[in-house]
């Protein structure tokens, strides 16, 4: 029934084979890698705008400026990328980068800022669609929590369901908002060079936003580093490479190239509009919603850009899901995640990563009651600092290789870096007291951990390794056995049957936890099994478990004799699943307690389950 | 460091042979039995004020006349029980009594009623006196659901470390009840002979409450049904007599005795001087209260009386802890519920009844919100029905014994269920609507259930004896062994070490998720062990279970040999509990897949696990 149930979910399991054939088209990559990238953009305008106003005019004036330098940058990082496509195709982005070029620590620190990125974009995201949703609908906003996690499951389960049906999904919403704010903004243009802009001192600042404040260096500065996270999500599809069709690198860096100049447009064209038709917003209005009001008036095309720019804010959290679980398998492959990560699903996608990538989303949703406002100022931080990693990264790649063109290439990788570099120290800076410093904390925290998880695997390794492979001598004296017997009953019968068949030496093993009962069941044992020793141990304290160990441990220090061990357990198996809350689980508690607390004089002592199956 | 918190919450293991010591004396029983009797006592009173007031002073003068009833219904009750502690000392109350002469449906009924009436004085008592401490105490009022559950938690743990220290902890709040209370109904009883009763006219209804309705016999019934709920927890003592220091029936009788007498008091003296004073309370204030006011003033002895109150209803609950478990394992010892729940804990009380029942009623109190009114009709239909289960019970008791005065014994029991039958109609049909009806739809579906347990249980022993106990035959051949395994290493070495000590039929399997990665493996394998078949299976849809079981299936098949069969698991046991999250436990899945989903053609296969470990 739980199968059929995943089949319905998810579809039926593919096999290996067709791997090649799961993979995604551009326009499928595109959609299913972009949503974050494209939604950054249409908030980062709405944070500049929010840091510029308290200065007035005066600071309005300034958002072209601020504007041209951020599209700047997202060119700079754009090629930066583009180039790491080509140079790691296996994936891995940033991390990989910083790894092979910079060292160890300096690719964890962007492996753990960019999964703490995408962890809080995911649940960002979802939070703000929900809001943006219940605004306009109010009858839903006692609901924002369990319609968050709607949305979530739904995300998830598309991309548990496989790439190419995850890409066709988001299609819808991408290729939506795009057309419509394409033609919103070709349209402006028109209407621009037609009746020119508005004066700047025409700009009226709403009276409700605070008074002017003085322009200071402090509030551009904060309203440049706002304005960067319209560049999150940009760096998803270098961790993804080989997610597209062959060849994979080629068709990554042409979706990435294309959607780096979509976002240039976007911001740099609803920047200008605002700025040049002096839109401005009031407090219960985004200042993407002014323009298009400005622009369309309050009709059906209205209507129609709220709705686009709702569904791309719902789905944003994809490109969490695209880039997570890829970037957890490459770190899984490594050693620095458990292996888990690495499987493949049954629909060809990690879905260890993407159930992971969904708990941590949940539970950061229901931990902030749906309203992570608090987590935006933690975003940016890592990003930035991941970007820098993998420009520094690349710098250095270059100067190894010292191919075709090599020197040009390092110079926009550093100037990448240095402006990157800048950029998380403004950012770090203006807003470490609004929760940068989670992040600043976050992060070497997760690099010791990821250093933790590789030695166990290092360790493990040589552990498994470090005794020769072979047998070795064959023990000559078959194991001596020790069975834990209940009562007389079938049970009994079955454990010493198979006891029998494979040695000679067989104890049971009699724990007396109420007192009385272990002389009539010797009488009984000595009549049927007169050949089989019986030991009765009590119990004052009511447990098997001591008298047991201690028992075990007595005949290993009594024998010394570097013999094979077990203790054969006779294990009820019931018909149907209720059933086992009758049963005590004596055997699994002893199973447990013989694996865990215990490590026994250096004795191999195996454990061999008899089930006997009721019904 | 688990152990060490237990101890130090629950106090150290006590030996079996301590049973004796541990039992209560006679005050230490009082007080672990009956504070849900005498804090019923407490909101009887309230409930008849509230069931007659509606008919105003015309319903006030019932009083008395109810109040009388109920203390006959006491009596006859307080002494059937009596005679039941005395003909079943090992305890067990109205099921014992009913399932011995009534029969199996019956006694079960009384002990499905029982077992939701411990559970909803539970959850109801908590929630109502942390109601009444937060009413005093308004800034304990949005936290009275972790307030409520602090005092489940610490009822718990004084139940959980045993008898006595609950008898002793529950003295100071029922010794501090009885004697404040007693002594203030003293004080009125003389200043009622001292200045005379106030004339029955001159009650005045306050104003708040609605306006007089005419005087109904439903009104009458109604108030008599809610007064009713005074009887609740008088049954307790009967189910616990094996708690009770030697001689345990006597102890028993006499504290159930004492307990009764103290009941009529309260109530009656109760009932009296508020009707003789002619006491009225207002929608913000108890009864009990407003004749504290009136006896006391407002002044320090005032304030005593309300704590006592405040303190009696808040370990009500313990009424519950000390019946239900009892109970619970009287019905776990004949088969008719987990038998887990027999298991004696380490301090000798029943510890996963104790266990069962906090958790229930924290799911109650969480569920409820804190808000248990709604509970409360639920409570008498299924405690009188019990009674009077119990009382027809007795009467047939003493028809087949005939022993000294049964005739006398006989009737007195007779009128008891009369009475109790009668009550239980009235209270059924008047609460029908405001919830009796679950608890008539509840008692039905949990005979049910005993029910399927007991088959269960009967067909696990029939299942367990079916088989001859003895050994059988000794299979001539040696176990055929498969060692599913994921490479070569430590562990696949101290797998075939095993096998190769108890038989000569070993296969090894490879199950190639990953394709391609079988051919150099098995060439290692032939280096390193000629002597051992290895089999590769390809796995198209990466799973282990499916190949594995299909090829166990296959030989099976093919050998049908009727051979002891086993598969070798090597199982890591790495150090600490965190690194368990590193590994894939694939050993534990094959277990599980093995144990469960699979009856193999009639094989008996074992299940040999080889704990390899780590550090």
């Amino acid at each position: 029934m739980l199968t059929r149930l995943k089949t319905f979910l998810i579809g039926s399991p593919l096999p290996t084979q067709e791997l090649g054939e799961a993979k995604l088209n551009k326009l499928h990559a595109l959609a299913a890698f972009s949503p974050d990238a494209l939604s950054s953009i249409a908030y980062a305008n709405q944070e500049i705008f929010l840091g510029l106003v308290v200065a007035g005019s005066a600071g309005l004036a300034l958002t072209k400026p601020i504007g041209i330098a951020i599209t700047t940058l997202l060119v700079v990082v754009a090629l930066s990328y583009y180039q790491t496509i080509h140079a790691y195709p296996s994936g891995g982005g940033s991390y990989v980068v910083a790894r092979r070029n910079l060292g160890r620590i300096p690719g964890l620190t962007a492996a753990a800022a960019l999964m703490i990125g995408y962890l809080l974009t995911a649940a960002v995201s979802l939070t703000a669609s929900v809001e943006a949703i219940a605004s306009a609908f109010p009858v839903l906003w006692p609901y924002r929590i369990p319609v968050a996690l709607a949305f979530l499951v739904l995300i998830t389960l598309a991309n548990l369901r496989g790439q190419r049906e995850t890409g066709a999904l988001m299609s819808i919403p991408v290729y939506l908002f795009l057309g419509t704010y394409l033609s919103m903004l070709l349209y402006g243009g028109i209407k621009l060079l037609v009746t020119g802009p508005v004066p700047t001192d025409a700009i009226a600042v709403p009276a409700v936003l605070p008074a002017a404040q003085p322009l200071t260096l402090a509030i551009v500065l904060r309203a440049f580093a706002s304005g960067c996270t319209a560049l999150t999500g940009i760096e998803a599809i270098s961790n993804g490479v080989p997610a597209f069709k062959s060849p994979e690198s080629k068709n990554a860096g042409k979706t990435l190239l294309a959607m780096a100049v979509l976002m240039a447009v976007l911001f740099v064209g609803s920047v200008w509009l605002t700025q040049s038709f002096a839109v401005v917003a009031g407090p219960d209005e985004t200042i993407l919603s002014a323009l298009a009001h400005r622009l369309l008036g309050r009709g059906l095309l209205y209507g129609v850009i709220q709705v686009a720019t709702m569904l791309i804010l719902a789905v944003a959290a994809n490109t969490s899901f695209a880039g997570f679980p890829r970037l957890a398998q490459i770190l899984a492959h490594e050693g620095y995640l458990p292996r888990q990560l690495m499987a493949l699903g049954d629909r060809l996608v990690y879905a260890n990563g993407i159930g992971a990538l969904a708990i941590a989303t949940a539970v950061l949703i229901i931990l902030f009651g749906g309203d992570t406002h608090a987590l935006v100022p933690l975003f940016a931080v890592g990003v930035f600092l991941a970007f820098t990693l993998s420009q520094s990264g690349m710098v250095v790649h270059w100067l190894r290789e010292r191919g075709r063109g090599w020197g040009l290439k390092a110079i926009l990788n550093g100037l990448g870096a240095l402006a990157t570099g800048v950029t998380v120290l403004i950012v770090g800076v203006s807003k470490f007291v609004e929760g940068a410093w989670i992040t600043i904390i976050l992060i070497p925290l997760l690099v010791l951990l990821f250093g933790e998880i590789h030695k166990y695997y290092r360790q493990l390794s040589e552990a498994l390794s470090s005794e020769p492979a072979t047998p070795g001598p064959i023990p000559t004296a078959r194991p001596r056995i020790v069975i834990p017997i209940s009562g007389i009953n079938r049970a009994t019968g079955g454990a010493l049957s198979f006891a029998q068949a494979i040695t000679h030496d067989v104890t049971a093993l009699y724990i007396e936890i109420e007192p009385g009962t272990g002389a009539p069941l010797r009488k009984q044992w000595e009549e049927q099994w007169p050949g089989i020793p019986l030991v009765v141990r009590p119990s004052p304290y009511r447990t098997i478990l001591r008298p047991l160990l201690e028992f075990l441990d007595e005949i290993d220090a009594e024998r010394n004799d570097g013999q094979l061990a077990a203790v054969i357990l006779a294990e009820f198996v019931p018909g149907k699943w209720w059933q086992n809350l009758l049963h005590n689980h004596t055997a699994g508690l002893i199973r447990s307690a013989l694996l865990y607390r215990r490590r026994y004089m250096g004795y191999q002592r195996a454990i061999i389950d008899i089930p006997i199956h009721l019904n």
